[in-house]
């Protein structure tokens, strides 16, 4: 895998053009796992390549990849993810060889090429892989300050037990929900400070929470637990993840056994798992951690992964988005090794396709905070849009969208992008 | 069912003479579902009646029971389940009649009687249904006033949010384990009030909390909420539930996103699911509730129901266990149809399989309380057992066991036990 080693090689290139772009997200370096769909095909296993979709059954059905018999032609990853790291490997080094500029096996065979290319214009992207367990961490020290000053006080924003373990919680894994799906604004109870008793209502503060999350990819049983250095090689890959929020709800509910309602309504992840091979390049130092972690904490070696992201807004029927937060993965304290060292450590086990989010990934300055409650101090201070209008919280209709990419040299690997459209809530009887 | 609908009814007998003791579980009224397997056969459905399980897929496969072909050959319930609620009536009928005293239909075909009825004894009872989330409610007053008194402080015992909604989190669906599976002790991390770090070491406050749990049979759309009055139309059937609980690790970790590795380490479960049919006599009124709930949480009728409970707990080579807790579920202040209305109220969709944990159910006396931190005051005040063994918390090779039933006329609609033997903790590194 040399090619992949480092982000300053010259880039690898492949015959589908469109891959070969410096702004393309799917170059040849990247080779995410999707599935999809077209108006003529079941659901099936498919890697995104330029503005291409390389079928994955179809290419195994005409032998040109070896794999386990019918894996690929499945409405979901899991049962390809469970055959383990030598199989992926052995699939990414195959389907990298044949989509290599120098490669004629499939650039030469015109009638399986035809065949196995399907346009993303063309196909539905599906919720990639069935999620039987999703937990969310809290793993930014920005994040994790500013609500704390926000929900409780300025003073001791940060709680003693954040810097001693990566905080986290179960999530509600039946509302994980692919990009695109639209999410209905939730109803529920809130608090009005005037009142004494809450109302129930649609929320009225709507937010977003810009998070990448990875997908376990080695389980481990139950009463066993997961070594810190072991455990990068339990995940497959990663996804950016909206952890759409209802601060209003969450407000009023979440003492004292955490988020539920303002949190169970939806999280949209985006469609292409980038595996750990794609951005193992970008591997990088984490920010320093004190006190020194404990001993089932402790980690040798870089943990982070500098991979850019973004938060945008676009209101209704408006011809332009607003970026409104930029930021990094990287600003996370506490590594995606360590969260599943803490996860596991209990003897709680994973299962394959287990979604983990990061939290909400904000960064140290205004312009990379990754959800409106900080941005907007609460609600105090809306921000205004490129197109004049003004927002506190999501309003319905806006349409949200999450992006992310590791920028090497002369190429990106791209994460897609994370959508959401607000629907109005159902009317409250 | 007019034979189900009353407690003083006479009681239908069973050809199956141990279903007929008054002080057996699975009498006919009962019929609860399970999955097991023996040692000459896969898992399958069987139904519980006196101490024989009835196969229903050899019963189907015979002719004798008429559902959707092979529903009843599998290792989970949940595609039986799926059926909705016009296949349970109708299978439950048809048993209810196969097994009645006066009824020649099985009792006189000795060829297939002697392959669908299968000794308890000689079968191993497997997780009744895959569960695709797992939710824990906090529904007893008592012991929320309990808990919070002593993790908080008295005089604000119950925050103002709990009488205005059913306060839930989401749990960890993976470590969902069935009565009789042991249970290691997690490590973690141990916030002792002399130390200014956390340590990290085997849990010291292991415990135990006396619940049941409620299984979704008819699942809602994404978005979509349930209304209250139409919850329980929505319930399967109920189990015990032991929610184990490490109270060292939850007291360091639940601020500010609640439990995690405290509870995540293992559920356990009841194996045979009573359902909502049979529990129906049983029916009567739940605490008063003030102030009156918000629109969406508002039922009439009775929505709780008269179910004994008990917890014991047997030291390792003791001859006798020592009943610690007899509590019962109509002490439950949230209906489970006002917890799942509330669930679904913001659009969260549930799933077949789902389970929903009641919270401790705890009563207003002292021996009523279902949980060790608030029967030894936080292991303050240890109790003694009758082997004369004092316990604060749970040591190694303790067996703790839940028990559940509804007293009818002559009969006894029960649970089964619910039972764990606690494994020592991992060594640390």
């Amino acid at each position: 895998m040399a090619n992949f080693d480092s982000t300053t090689a010259p880039a690898l290139k492949s015959w589908v053009d469109s891959a070969n772009a410096a702004d393309c997200e799917f170059p040849i370096q990247n080779l995410p796992y999707g599935v999809f769909r077209t108006a003529n095909s079941a659901p099936r296993v498919g890697v995104a390549i330029g503005d291409q979709i390389l079928d994955l059954a179809v290419l195994a059905e005409a032998g040109l990849l070896k794999c386990e018999a019918g894996v690929f032609a499945r409405p979901r990853l899991n049962d390809f993810i469970a055959l383990g790291r030598d199989a992926w490997r052995s699939v990414r080094e195959q389907v990298s060889a044949l989509l290599s500029r120098d490669n004629q096996a499939l650039q030469g065979n015109a009638a399986v090429r035809d065949k196995v290319l399907v346009p993303q214009a063309d196909a539905a992207m599906l919720l990639p892989v069935e999620v039987p367990g999703y937990t969310d961490f809290y793993s930014s020290k920005e994040h994790a300050t500013n609500v704390g000053a926000l929900f409780r006080d300025a003073k001791n924003a940060l709680l003693p037990n954040w810097s001693e373990l990566p905080i986290g919680y179960n999530g509600r894994a039946s509302s994980v929900i692919v990009s695109g799906t639209p999410v209905r604004r939730p109803n529920g109870q809130i608090k009005l400070p005037d009142q004494e008793r809450p109302i129930f209502g649609a929320c009225r503060k709507l937010d977003i929470e810009l998070e990448t999350a990875f997908i376990v990819g080695v389980p481990n049983a139950l009463g066993d637990s997961i070594p810190c250095e072991e455990a990068e090689q339990h995940i497959f890959g990663m996804v950016l993840l909206n952890d759409w929020s209802a601060r209003d709800l969450q407000a009023w509910e979440y003492v004292p056994l955490g988020p539920f309602n303002a949190k169970t309504f939806a999280t949209s992840i985006s469609p292409w798992i980038v595996t750990m091979d794609a951005i193992e390049p970008f591997r990088t130092a984490q920010p320093a951690q004190s006190p020194e972690p404990l001993s089932y904490l402790r980690q040798s070696g870089e943990h982070a992964f500098d991979i850019q992201l973004e938060a945008q807004i676009k209101p209704q029927g408006a011809q332009k988005a607003t970026t409104f937060a930029r930021s990094n993965f990287k600003y996370m304290y506490w590594s995606m090794a360590q969260q599943l060292a803490h996860h596991t450590v209990s003897g709680c086990n994973t299962r394959v396709g287990d979604l983990m989010g990061s939290g909400t990934l904000s960064g140290p300055t205004r312009d990379s905070l990754g959800a409106l409650l900080e941005l907007t101090y609460n609600g105090r201070e809306p921000i205004t849009l490129e197109t004049g209008e003004k927002r506190a919280f999501i309003e319905d209709g806006d349409e949200l969208t999450l992006r992310g990419w590791a920028q090497g040299a002369g190429y990106r690997v791209g994460f897609g992008s994370c959508v959401g459209t607000i629907l109005p809530a159902h009317p409250v009887k």
